[in-house]
This record gives C-alpha cells, structure tokens and sequence, in this order.
C-alpha cells in the first residue's frame, strides 16, 4: 500500500464579486446613455450577446408604452447585445414566487432562446419578480448574468442591490434560492412615481431599520425630512434609497456575504416580521411588518435597559409620523405562542445559534443569544397602548 | 435634484472556500476515525449538528450491510451529530438527474426534517447521485454543507473533487446547476471493488486526459503500470486516482473555478464526448464517451500538425491497452452533421466564443477557435480503421 495515496488533498480558493448600482430616471428613453453604456464596456468588441426580458405585467398601468420603449431602446444596438424575442411579462408580488409552473415557464425560455451563460438576463419590477428572475438566472446553465431594474423602494434601496434570491416551496418563504451576486443594478427613479402610498411608506422600513444599526447621521436626516418623504417628494426619496443602498452595500462587502456563519446584524427587527407577515397571510406589506418588528425589538431594548427611554420613544415617534402602524392583533393574546414560534424558525433558517440584533442607542447595535417571553409580553402590550 | 443621489455604487468583495479530499477505506467501520474526526473538527463544542445522509441504493447489492453500518458509526456520536432519521436510498446512474420527482422529495426531506444550513448532506455514490444531492444542498436554504462520498472511479479522480452539481432540464444534460464546493470529501477504495469492469475502466479517461493536458510524467506512469491498472491492482488505482484527484483540485483553485470565462481547459475531448453520450443514448458511459473523444482530438491534433505522429500513436496506443474503444459509428456519415452540432452546443453551454483544447504534445496543451470540418472528418475515419 502506497501511503502516498492516502495523503489529504486541500483545495482553497477565492472567488471575487464585482458590481455597480446605478441611479437614474427614464432609463429606456432613448436618449439616456447608462444601460447601453454599461453594455458597451461588459462586450468585448465584435461579440454579439443576447439579452432576455422579464418584466412585472403590473408595471404597464403606468408605464403602458414600456414593452415598446424597451425595443425601440434596444433598436440599432444589435451590432452587439440582441433582444432575445418578445419582452416577458409575469404576475408580480409575493405570489409568483410560490408559482411553480411561471418558474418552469422562464426556465424555459432560456433554454428555448439559447440563452448562454454570457447572455444577460434582465430583470424589472419588486423585490418578488427579482428574486424569482435571479433564482432562474442563476441556476439556469449555472449562471447567467442578471441585470436587475429594482421598481419599488425596497429593492432599490435594500433587496435589489444585494446579492441574493429566492423562491418559495410548500409555503416556506425564501426556502429555495443562492446567492448569486447580479452584474448590474439600476434603480430609475421614475417607477417610484407609480406606487401607492403603502408601497412608497413601506420600502422606508429598511431605511429606518439601516439607520438605527449603523447611522445615527442618517437617522436624523431621515427625521429632519419626514414630512417630506410622506408628501412623496421624489429628491428626497432618492436621497434616501442611495444612502440606504449604501449601507447595505457596504455591510454586505465587509461583512459575511454569502452568510456562512450565523449572524445577520441586518435582520434587525426581522424575526417577528417573517413571523407576521405570514401569520397575516402576507396582507402585511414586507416594510410594514418590519416596521412593527423595529417598534417590538426596539421597545425590548428599552425594557432590557439596553436603549435609553428618550431613544426608545423618538423611534417610535418616526415610525408614526411617517405612517408605520406599530402594532398588529397577531402578536396578542392567542396568536403570541405563534410569535414566539417565529424566534425558533428564524433560527432554523439561518442556522446555529440564535442571534438576534438589538439596540444599544440609535446607530449602535448589538448582539444576544436568547430572549425572555415575559419581556417580549410587556413589550407587546407597551405597543398595543401606544397612540 | 441632489447630484449625490445619482452618484454609482461600487461593490467589490471575495468568497473564500476551503475544503479537503480524504482518502480513506471502509469509512463507515466503527474503528475508522476520519469522518467521525471531520465532524469534531468543524462543529464547535456544546452544539449539535444534523445529517441528512443520502445514497446510490444499487451500493446495497455489494454492502448489504451499508445502511445499518452508517447508523451504527453515528452511534455514540448524537453529542455533537445527529443522523436525521432514515438512510435515504435512491436510484443512482444518469437517469436520477432526469427525475423531478425524485429531486423535489428530497428538497422535501430537507424541509421535514429541519436540515438547516449549518447542518450537513451526506452524498454517497457515483458522479450522477453527487451531481442531484449536490443540487438539492446548494439551493435548499440557499446552501447546506455538503459532504460528499464518492463511491467510482470517476467521481473519485474528477466530478467528486470539483465544485459542480446539476440535474437535467427536458433531456438537455446538466442544463440546471450550480457552482457550490463541498465541506469535505471522502474517497473511500473500498467502493471500487464493486465496480464491473466497464465503470473501473471509464473512470481512467479523465486520468488520461488531464495527463495529457498538463502531466507528462503522470501520462508515463499510466503507461507503465496499464497492466496493473487492467488486472484491477487497487493500490495501482488508488495512486491514479490521487494524482488525477490532486491535478484536477489544483487546476480548479489556480484557475477560473466558477467558469466565468470561455475557457476550459479540462474539457479535452469533452465536446463530441457531450455529444456521443447523447446520440447513443448515454448507453456509452461518460468515461467511454471522453475516451473516443480523446481520441478524435488526438487525431486531429497531429493532422493539424500541432502534435508529432509518434506522441498521436502513443495516446492511441494507451486507451487501446487499457480497453477503450476509440471510433463510434456515431461518429460518421450520416450522423456526422449531429457531431458538427455538437461543437455549437459545447460553445453554448459555456457561452461566449468556441474554444477547443488541442494537444502541442504529451503534458501539453493548447486552444483553438474554430474547427474545421474536413479535418475533423479525415480524423474520424483514421480512427474508424485504426486497430
């Protein structure tokens, strides 16, 4: 016996991830240069590459000339990226992730159109339709290049320039997916004009939540413009979505991006939210649950003498002066064994030890291992009080 | 409007992995440490870990024992690892990556037995059940820890060391997959011996192939020892394995892991392998298929006038004594307009511009991109009258 053969292999390696967030407004008008640009500097001179479409149908209310914008934006670029037939449209929201037919549907047109892994596929519409669209690009020939056109706050400012995405399978949120870092990101500042208010206020969550972990600065800009922001003014949100993008951005290329370890100081205020907007079959909006879960974690901090009253308070006085409602019957009385459920799943999901984000002060986060269900009891009850 | 707001984001980050290839015999005897001594190095005192263990149910018929043996080696270990419950047998070969309904009931394992993403998937079999298993852990939770036990020649010296899974789209091979290392790998030589003869063989053709591309010496060794290797000397198999297991892991780790590129160099001979293993009905084996493949670029290599007529007849020559079959009638007349596909589809795959490894000489490689048509027929027919 050759002991030679018998001696361990290690193989280490490192992959590097590289990609921009761009900020603009009417990006398929003809006239505006940023996604031919980008284009022009990805495709080595005389390649040719295709690019497949998939938009949420839903967008076409407002935007009813987009499908023919984005051709005519395309037309006489084919020298080097191509159109791969038809623009897509999908059903957006929550539930085209739980759709295993539209998935296969999309799986599909990849392979129909030879859509290669130097193809692009380019994604546009809410954090659903991206998730769904990049789960697809991702596993599609193991990896096409996606290019996402995040249409809400919160994927412009949080879900759309990060780096993972999902489906859903036998009702379980986000059960299937990678992370797989997209090529490009642009966030046109013009599909923000089409939401409606809970979609507009809701996207705010992140930014809030953000703000409170890491920027004190940011929190107090976010106060000093509150009124602003809840008149829908367009300067102001965009402000707020590219200081918000930042954040994430930065936390994600600094911190564990693929999650290996067990931590994930951005999920503060996310346990119960996961918890509520399934316990309300999602008729919470993802920013408004997460909004309630800030208020309750944020109100535990003040109870576990963590946070100071006077921090504990003015979050709380944000969150309502732009609108956030800080409470829901589900996390009372019957329903609270189903919250407390939701700490154990939260786990479960990310794996390891539990760990969940509190505050110290706003700007400052840290970090425990449990929770005590009396104090989460009282802290309920404080919201279910607080006008 | 605030010109800051439209200012590019700029993400740049890297992933680190690290993983070993043991080598070791009879891994699931009680008195064997590597794998129970892997699991004490990664997980962290006072937790308990979950393993979800899944495999090749054909093993059954040479280790009858296979399944009470596993669970009697994860006995006295439930401190720190837990089996999840039942040894999951499933059909092994090809046909388990064309099966939907076998890949969703074990994404639906995962989920019923709470495997979270610090838990761990055992895989043990061939390249096929590795290729599935390592699928459903890459996507589920967006990645579990994936432990793999090859039990072929093939998956032992290649696909078990790499960092690939996939399963079949609609009879396209591999169209679904992607890139994820394992935690660990275990090749264990006591599998081997219930190889037949036609899968022992096969699983040397990547051995000669990568000798080709990058190891004369090893291509020397291979030479001298066919008999060996021919007569089934498993110690002989076990130094071939190593090495090719070593050259294959230190290509991956100092190259393009994750295929971002064009190229790929460890595909000699592998673009009319694709196709071969398609056009017969992948009745010829992977191995058998790369053999022909080998072959036909050999030939073409020296009719290029890239290779010398001495190192062409020696490759020749070896695949011959250690019982490859160099020429299919796949290969000619009628059907050579489907082998001609072949080459636009292995572009497609990959994406981007073709790009074909020749050999310069033995150890020796070097990329075309393009083909030509007559030259590759001149080769086909050498190698139909080649005895």
């Amino acid at each position: 016996m050759n002991e030679d053969s018998f001696f361990p292999l290690f193989s280490e390696f490192q992959i590097t991830y590289r990609y921009k967030v761009y900020f603009t407004k009417d990006i398929f008008q003809k006239d505006n240069p940023v996604l031919k640009n980008f284009f022009i500097s990805e495709i080595k001179q005389g390649l040719v590459k295709k690019v497949m479409v998939v938009f949420d149908e839903r967008l076409i209310h407002y935007h009813p000339n987009l499908v023919s914008e984005i051709k005519n934006y395309f037309q006489g670029l084919e020298s080097f990226i191509q159109l791969t037939g038809d623009i897509i449209p999908i059903p957006g929201g929550e539930e085209c992730k739980n759709n295993q037919n539209l998935w296969e549907s999309l799986v599909n047109a990849v392979n129909t159109h030879g859509v290669d892994r130097h193809s692009y596929i380019l994604a546009i519409g809410g954090g659903a339709v991206l998730d769904l669209v990049g789960y697809v690009a991702a596993v599609s020939h193991r990896g096409i290049r996606l290019v996402r056109i995040p249409t809400t706050v919160l994927s412009q400012n949080d879900s759309g320039v990060g780096v993972k995405n999902s489906i859903n399978f036998q009702g379980k949120k986000n059960f299937l997916g990678t992370f797989a870092p997209p090529v490009a990101v642009f966030n046109d500042l013009q599909f923000l004009e089409s939401l409606d208010d809970r979609d507009w206020r809701s996207g705010m969550a992140e930014a809030i939540k953000v703000a409170l972990i890491k920027d004190k600065d940011f929190f107090h800009w976010i106060e000093s413009n509150a009124s602003e922001l809840l008149n829908r003014n367009l300067d102001t949100m965009a402000y707020l979505i590219h200081r918000c993008a930042k954040l994430h951005m930065d936390h994600i290329a600094s911190g564990d991006p693929f999650e290996f370890g067990s931590s994930r100081p951005l999920d503060f205020g996310h346990w119960s939210a996961h918890k509520l907007e399934y316990l309300t079959q999602f008729s919470l909006r993802h920013g408004e649950a997460v909004a309630i879960g800030i208020a309750l974690d944020t109100v535990y901090s003040y109870q576990k003498q963590f946070l100071s009253q006077d921090d504990c308070l003015r979050i709380l006085s944000l969150l309502k002066t732009l609108g956030f409602v800080v409470y829901h019957p589900m996390l009372s009385d019957g329903e609270k064994q189903n919250l407390f459920l939701g700490l154990e799943e939260f786990r479960e999901h990310l794996g390891g030890r539990l760990t969940i984000v509190l505050l110290a002060e706003i700007g400052k986060s840290l970090e425990v291992h449990e929770m005590d269900f009396k104090t989460i009891d009282t802290s309920v009850n404080f919201l279910k009080t607080y006008l």
